[in-house]
């Protein structure tokens, strides 16, 4: 969002069960962090139920307007894991057992006396041309087909996934930040804030209230992958914040929350 | 989801803070939890940046195709709150000082002494035509127009508005839910689960595995707003699973987790 020279994302989030309330996804933090770390901006996430014309229409939005998709969710053994179903009819490809998925799986199930069944060999499936994500935890694999990539819902399973991807992808410029914690609220900073903003526009600010503790608490944020520019307009914030609290009888500075 | 009579609903999430991974969204399994109690069915989430043309898309995208479609984020007071203006953008209409959200806040900043100012006024714009939806906790309100309901990102808000909103929702069959807890993995299970989810069409089936702490865990989740019909279908289900346990050599039953 901050570098526009960047490789962007969106994720995919793939599961009746994050849209019926009954799991609290985790997968979407957890892919902003990774994306953030690596220099690629997440402009968009999504999440839909497991209705395959629904992913489809999310997958092939989504793969026409950003370098990498993301998925998660719908790549088990049982009936309701119909991404890669999806996935395949997305991109026009047959659903082919992939010899070398089917090798890491019947390995896998050789050392835990598993026995292969027709469900299970479901997990082997993988779309002509797509190439295999390594699964370290639980050996069902993820895959990628063009610039989308296929990834388990299991959050532990979901993280490997993303480790395995790090050198396939290309990474930007790192985005920075930059908090400033206020003891005062929105409303008192809003016009200096703004007017740094246009001092910087290549830094970008966000405010963001706290509630619930009976105590005004604001927190400014700035992000750039330019870190001279970033502390500078850093510093200035601070001064800004510090003349406000001075005005409200406040100490200068506060501690982080 | 599950009953194709209930009113349907999409949530949009506002807000880099999301996309970054610096806050970590709980907005969307309390929307999640809000709807499935009312019997309103959740089809779709987006999350997308401060960015005026990708809020306005979205908002044009979701309101065509669902009953509902609820916003958080983006309505407070500083320059990056943007999500009224993209709003009354995308219904084509004015962004006029609305009288009683401007008495709402006046009201509140004469009992807090806080000063009036350019800033703090934003928070009473409203889109022409639109209706406030009350908040308990700051005072700022958000807005109703057309089926597009806009609220606060801050969680402790962003609850309260969505139970303002509660009498002025067509509300629908409540979706129940059962869980059957499973010691064997999904690969056992998925064949006779499959073949329960065609003799029950009415009954929707999920499979979601758990891992971690070292078992093999698997929750099996019936939902369906006829409880005579979910009761049978979970019924049966206790005794796939118990045939299961047994060829395992397990305990027939297993305490859910």
């Amino acid at each position: 969002m901050a570098d526009s020279a960047n490789p962007t994302a969106a994720l995919l989030v793939i599961g009746d069960e994050i849209l019926s309330g009954r799991t609290k996804d985790v997968n979407i933090g957890a892919t902003a962090d990774y994306c953030t770390d690596l220099g690629i901006d997440l402009h968009e996430v999504r999440v839909v139920a497991d209705v395959e014309d629904d992913i489809i229409a999310a997958v092939n939005a989504l793969r026409a307007r950003y370098t990498y998709v993301f998925t998660t969710g719908g790549i088990g053994p049982t009936h309701d894991d119909i991404t890669a179903d999806a996935v395949a009819r997305a991109f026009g490809v047959a659903l082919p057992l992939h010899p070398e998925a089917r090798r890491m799986l019947e390995d896998r199930w050789r050392q835990t006396s598993t026995e292969v069944n027709e469900a299970r060999l479901r997990m082997a499936r993988i779309p002509e041309g797509g190439t295999l994500i390594v699964n370290s935890v639980s050996a069902a694999p993820g895959f990628r087909i063009g610039n989308v990539h296929v990834m388990a819902g299991v959050p532990v399973i979901m993280k490997a996934m993303l480790e395995a991807l790090v050198p396939t992808l290309q990474h930007g410029r790192k985005v920075l930040s930059r908090t400033v914690p206020a003891q005062v609220g929105e409303g008192i900073i809003a016009k200096p804030l703004s007017d740094l903003q246009h001092e910087y526009p290549d830094v970008k600010m966000g405010s963001y209230p706290r509630m619930g503790d009976g105590a005004v608490r604001t927190e400014l944020v700035l992000r750039s992958s330019d870190e001279a520019r970033l502390d500078e307009a850093t510093g200035k914030l601070r001064t800004i914040v510090a003349a406000a609290h001075r005005a409200a009888g406040l100490p200068e500075t506060v501690e982080p929350y």
